[in-house]
């Protein structure tokens, strides 16, 4: 059976360890310390530093494939990855559209894909230009690094840009200014792609976020038009085709009064194809490994009308463990997900998935889930009193 | 989070910890070699004898509870572990009565629940005078440590009785007569039991066997009438409570013209609910863990109208993965679990559950995909002839 090496040892190549299970293929991750979260299930952990260049040949040396857990191996370690014979599924030349917001900007605008307006900042005069094209707020963005809202800043005006650019500038961080999308929700396409070419879709589900951490997914987007929908899923097929995307391809958008807009692009397993694992015929992490390996595809349809599924952020309480018992008990169904991480407020620690036929019930239920999960008095606030 | 010690590295403790990456919870494994099944996949692999009281009693150090994977733990051993403080569930009193199938039909007859006339086998008269009683075929069987119809023996005649039972008797195997029981086909219900006393049952399924293995299960088992259906779950909540079991159990059912007649008692995940890992809300395993951590159970819904298992036999050719590239292509929708065990012909090595709508379609379907990893030829005469 092969081995398919992942760099990282994150929630995500915890859950991939799942799916590898299953098909029987091996999976070996390199993880930075024994206590992180795949480190924590997986039988084969090797412990470095994605990046080191020594590490990460080491480490792939007897994979047949290497892949990624998250977006922050350095592009020119992949490169020479692939100079030492390594396969690697996203490669550097794909995984740099995920790596870097501007070229991602600039190679999607290329392609005629829908984007907002962008343009790189050098100096605080880029800015203003910018704000004096397309208004204000401007969204400033570091273009590398930044994650769960992390490296956004929103910038209402002049002087607030005078005001923050100094420090991010002299810190050397890479910035890009894009013009504030008027949007009514947002939206993500997740697809796969195999290197012989096969492309496979889930359906399109939206993703509610709240302070700039997706808390909800729900699956397929509610009152989606059909066409809308089709050409979410043909733009994300689209695109790992002209990026030559190896494995998934997470594709996040604005839904606007017009159509849909291109906002992150992610070449992973991703947080809004958790519902998978509940919800459809293939979970994600299956897909993944499908797609790198090179097999056929898996079947993306739904096991259920809907599926709700709730992001499971900490709370000030780290001993989770006590409270499964109410949530077990109140939901039979729900589907918890917990990654083994410490549990510190507002971190991503797990998830919740529910499945069923009356939309609203399943976001109440899986809101119940995770907001007692977090912190009881969340929900029962007669109990905090006690 | 808790340490659930799994006793035995067999494919039950592997998919168990699939389960266990979900929950969170910390899954010891003890494994009687490193390449066995689950000691491939899991982090925290104990080396050691399940026949070694020394091995069990340091394994079970450091963890919550202590479950197996099958039932060849001598029934002293765990006694001694359960005096020295372990929770094992379930407990010796309860497997015995999956360990030894006299003290099952004993135990099982005192409290009502349909059985073979039976009894216990020392010389060969005892096996003369019981077919006297109930006719021949008798069925003799191993009390202890059969399965997968190994230590069955289908006795026509005397003369047959006389040729096999010296052997027998002078290897000191103990024995046991059964009648024949003349049953229309077979069916399994499989239920969990909490310390707790909270009880869950799984849809009743049909088993089909060839040779004395399982190779295929139909869930929930077709044209089943309601209320036999209800009868067999009720019974098997019923068993499971008498019986003081805690994790799953299942029963093995014969349906006849009557009803259904008890075959066999297993108290861990079973062959016979393999389906639920893609046809049910909760799988097996997780259900086994809840129940063994008295956690509350998980819902036993079905997620589609027809799940089908086709148990994956060895065949020839050891060479099983590149096999999956046509079974996927052919198959989108079909879900593999390779257990990362040697392939030698006829044993399991792996099962592939298919769901949908039409049975007949999935049944064809599921043998497709198991015949072909097993030997392509067996589906495509041709493949074989080039």
């Amino acid at each position: 059976m092969p081995v398919v090496g992942m760099v990282g040892g994150g929630q995500l190549a915890r859950m991939t360890q799942q799916a590898a299970i299953a098909l029987g293929v091996r999976l070996r991750v390199l993880a930075g310390a024994p206590d992180e979260s795949a480190a924590l299930v997986c039988a084969d952990v090797r412990l470095g530093s994605h990046e080191s260049l020594a590490d990460l040949l080491a480490f792939a040396e007897g994979c047949d494939v290497v892949t990624w857990d998250h977006e922050h191996v350095p592009g020119e370690h992949i490169r020479a990855l692939e100079e030492a014979g390594v396969v690697c599924r996203p490669g550097s030349a794909a995984l740099l559209h995920a790596q870097d917001k501007l070229v991602m900007r600039e190679r999607l605008s290329a392609l005629g894909a829908p984007c907002p307006a962008f343009a790189p900042v050098h100096a605080e005069d880029d800015v203003t230009a910018f704000a004096g094209k397309h208004g204000w707020p401007v969204v400033l963005k570091a273009t590398r690094g930044g994650y769960d809202g992390k490296g956004v800043w929103v910038v209402d005006s002049a002087a607030e840009a005078a005001a923050l650019l100094p420090e991010l500038l002299a810190a050397g961080t890479p910035l890009m200014a894009e013009e504030r999308v008027d949007f009514r929700r947002e939206l993500a396409a997740l697809v796969a792609r195999s290197p012989h070419g096969q492309g496979a879709a889930y359906p399109v589900v939206e993703t509610v976020q709240r302070d700039g951490i997706c808390v909800e997914v729900i699956a397929p987007a509610a009152d989606l038009d059909p066409e809308t929908a089709a050409h979410a899923q043909e733009l994300a097929l689209r695109l790992a085709e002209e990026l030559g995307v190896t494995g998934l391809l997470a594709v996040e958008l604005f839904q606007t009064a017009e159509g849909v807009v291109v906002n992150e692009l992610a070449m992973r397993p991703h947080n809004s194809g958790h519902w998978t694992m509940d919800g459809s015929r293939t979970s994600q992490f299956e897909q993944h490994l499908r797609a790198v390996l090179d097999l056929p595809l898996g079947d993306t349809a739904t096991s259920a009308a809907w599926t709700v599924m709730g992001n499971l952020l900490g709370g000030e309480d780290p001993d989770l463990y006590p409270r499964y018992e109410h949530v077990m008990a109140h939901d039979p169904g729900a589907k918890i997900h917990f990654y083994g991480k410490g549990v510190r407020p507002g971190r991503k620690i797990g998830h919740v998935n529910v499945t069923g036929e009356d939309l609203e019930r399943m976001r109440a239920r899986a809101a119940h889930a995770v907001d007692y999960l977090r912190d009881p008095g969340s929900v029962y606030p007669e109990e905090r009193e006690k």
